[in-house]
């Protein structure tokens, strides 16, 4: 266990709910014996992530949260993010880690860049969808909605327990990181370029992320051919549940774990209908999907460390 | 004061905030005396508001806010509530009192049928923009987001502290009540027929409501246009507040307050652009506005009662 | 699985968060099979209680985690509660299972009354102080706080989400429930009778529960003591843990945990001191004990199906 | 209105809830022109404070809302604030403005130091009941809680969303900056040296303050006696009430207003009761106060400007 700011401090000191657990003490990256090691998880900011998995010994299975191995596209990672992109070919060479959609890619994989929470939520019904041409590429409007979690522990006046209780705003209106995260993965399932409408908001609450999503099907599809494509994509998944006709997805029923329940919804304009997600963005949206591609990549059972269940209330 | 099942309490004991007002008992309705009475709020439920209101007498000015003399088609009203409608002539004379944009005809009012909460924040935007036809009438896709407080007092366990806290869901999705009341303010204020995408959400906060609206614009039609017509249309009004450009609208900074905070903001699809409107939904979405069209049936200055700055944090 | 009001149901409508899960369709008490059952979880309301397990067959090992079981004095049962007890028999033959400090008598029990949440907080840290007689037994003061989901998930307008929200309240002053059990445990450790003051407050959280317990120490007695007494009663437990000197326990390090997190502080007013317990109310304060109970009543394991850690945040 | 790293700011940019009032645009202190000044309030941290203060120009009424002024003794200034005091003739001249129990020494005041919240919250029921010999001064336990706006609006780690919500937790045990404030006032009123237990504790809530106080009734005391004393005590104050007997405060209540409620409770101990306050630590615990000391000073009536009234729910 690797840390930087809080390297030599226990665990137990710097999220004393694991006190219990006999871990590791914390020390500095540069200090790290990796090579009694088989794998990395890498949560370090992008930018700097780069930098570190270069250096990294060849033998190590790594997977990395950060945004930096997500995009194909280095330019578009530059015009995102501000910044030249200073590790080109291990990007090449990163699988895009959205489990359930590139399970066979992530087996053979070294490097998996773990996809970002709201992508998570939102490709996962959205690509089966495209692939089978049930839906139109044009005028699909992604609004959603997150814990505040997501950002991270850094201490920002914005995320402040009085500036974030009672009530909600939306922020990155257009603009946030992962909308070329999110178009990558839906133009790849159309083969064509698609632009999305993506406004994020932000939620008084820790935990949950919930993408609505408003979408027009394609000529002649009905509401039942979107439902039963998504029955077939996932009747086989573990962590990914297509709900009962009718009920309603909540993040409260996946909070603290790493299930994404999804369900479609008709819409009152003809010809369009309504797309449901709910993940923990913690959870399905970073540290668990991260373990569930790890597994894969070792050879694992999926769902080793995985079966924790929702905490409700 | 009326109550019903608190009929003979103090109002300090059924809001026990209210202990320091020195206000009167409360009484049944059939035993209030209302001939030294000039004007009355009635909050009653939908239907039996109905027969309430025809039994009060003539001389007196009064602001509904239940939704029964909200729709002017009976049938509509009757398809919505399940019902039928018991006071049609009551309905005819009622005049629908979205202030800024019907002050006119709530001036000359007797009877106000008081806008519900998501109307308010939809139509305040929406109306002027269809009226100047900057917006296509197809494809208004709305997603609102609101406080638990909407849902009143009535004990349910679904609004339970354990159920609601930390996390969010969708209610009624295409189904909400408050459609068709959506619809026949757009509808009116285009002189066509529209029908509206409306998703409501249930957030883990008290007060506050945000819509968050994705329109697309006529042919020609720049977001610039769209700013300047709502600049227009609001720049004398004391209570709705378009934001300078850029800022995002929060429930934050309208909570215990009758304002409207409003803004437009390019999408990331050509041609299309995002509105977001906040109000608190007790205030400007309920007894604020309310306060607000009987201080203009009674000739008061509008603001009367209505000074309340927003409580933040 | 038994149900009341939902027999019939699936386990997933009434806890959706469960749909993943493989459970059976609850019945009815009076229509479950309990010839191929080894042992019963009984969540019933006390009164209630006495009478179905008066009718349970007697190979059952019974965990009940009602009130009906937990005081000794049957008069004092009918006192607070308001209604004779039915079933002195098995009152007799109940053992109150605070795990820690009756392990050797659960081993034996067959039917166990599991302890309340606030008893559990509060016994834990004082009866080995009591034992020990580090402190005194007078003015022992004990100001707990605890989350809402303890009130169960009956629909009362006082725990709906707008009552309970950014605001706090004491309930039950002096007059809780929990007190009688509260001065039954520690006047055994006592061997005299003790009376508490106990005030329960109400936070707006739902889960986790804090007891600050303000105490005299007996004569030449040092924090120290203190410390080193509660070090030597929990050092092997698994879920008991006296933290680090000067560090606070919270709530938040033990949600969805069956941990209690406790430690003593020295106070101001020379001779006296401050001790702090948190758990969560649902886990250790609930089912988590019931379940540790019925683990060493079948002679399993005694974490079985208590390794959930902490989620935090 | 000034203002250090804000300084050019419009006061709409800060705090945006007040867009819509037309204030000055904020200027640094040494650009202030105090010269058609009458009055100032000075919200800095402590140490500024003084500094800033002996700077003034005499003419000036002033009301401090920081700890620089509060403490009559300028080594305990220095112990518990770390740092020697550089202003003790201001310290001479400074009022002590709990309004309720010095308004006479307010009014001829030129600088006035207005208290902490935790000290407002339980000098005020604690004061009178101390003069009046109705309390013992020894074993006085206060079991305060807080609500994280207290903490100002800094960026600390500690004070984020995601570490507040959902928990509760002790801070500053025995070690709180508002002893030597709390053991000052309650000397005062004894006339002998009180020490207290006071153990504050942060709430997942924006606003609003309880004191649960423990207290030890004189010899032949009758709770009924505390309660006639507060009665007569508060009788004809505007913002201090306490409520009818059995009544429990609530800090819903007050929020938002400068109301302070109270009760007086039995404790099951013999010889003992439980007092109860509640306030909204920003308004009768900062803010509020503070405008009512310099309606005061300035000769206004008491609460001009502060009859808005709690915002509940």
């Amino acid at each position: 266990m690797t840390a930087d700011r809080k390297a030599g401090q226990s665990m137990g000191s710097v999220f004393p709910h694991l006190i219990t657990q006999d871990l590791p003490t914390m020390v500095s990256v540069k200090d790290a014996d990796f090579s009694s090691v088989d794998a990395v998880f890498c949560c370090l900011p992008h930018g700097t992530t780069q930098d570190i998995i270069k250096g990294l010994p060849r033998h190590l299975k790594i997977v990395d949260l950060s945004a930096d191995f997500r995009l194909r596209d280095i330019a578009e990672y530059e015009e995102w993010y501000g910044q030249p992109h200073s590790a080109s070919d291990l990007q090449k060479e990163a699988v895009y880690g959205l489990t359930e959609i590139s399970r066979e890619d992530v087996k053979n994989a070294r490097l998996v860049a773990n996809p970002g929470c709201y992508p998570t939520s939102i490709q996962l019904p959205l690509v089966p969808l495209i692939k089978a041409k049930l839906i139109e590429h044009r005028n699909i409007i992604i609004d959603s909605k997150s814990g505040v979690s997501g950002a991270g522990r850094g201490a920002k006046e914005a995320n402040l327990y009085s500036e974030i209780a009672e009530g909600i705003y939306s922020y990155g209106v257009t603009k946030h990181r992962h909308v070329p995260e999110i178009e990558q993965g839906l133009s790849d399932a159309a083969q064509s370029k698609i632009n999305v409408s993506f406004t994020p908001h932000l939620m008084p609450m820790i935990r949950g992320m919930q993408s609505t999503i408003y979408v027009e099907m394609s000529q002649g599809v009905t509401m039942e051919d979107l439902y039963q494509q998504l029955r077939k994509s996932y009747e086989d998944e573990e962590f990914v549940k297509l709900l009962d006709k009718g009920v309603v997805p909540r993040t409260h029923n996946v909070r603290g774990s790493n299930y994404c329940f999804m369900n479609v919804f008709p819409d009152r304009i003809p010809g369009r209908a309504i797309i449901i997600s709910v993940i923990d963005n913690l959870v399905k949206g970073a540290s668990g999907q991260a373990l569930q591609n790890l597994n894969i990549m070792l050879g694992y059972p999926e769902n080793t460390g995985l079966l924790y269940q929702p905490l409700f209330p």
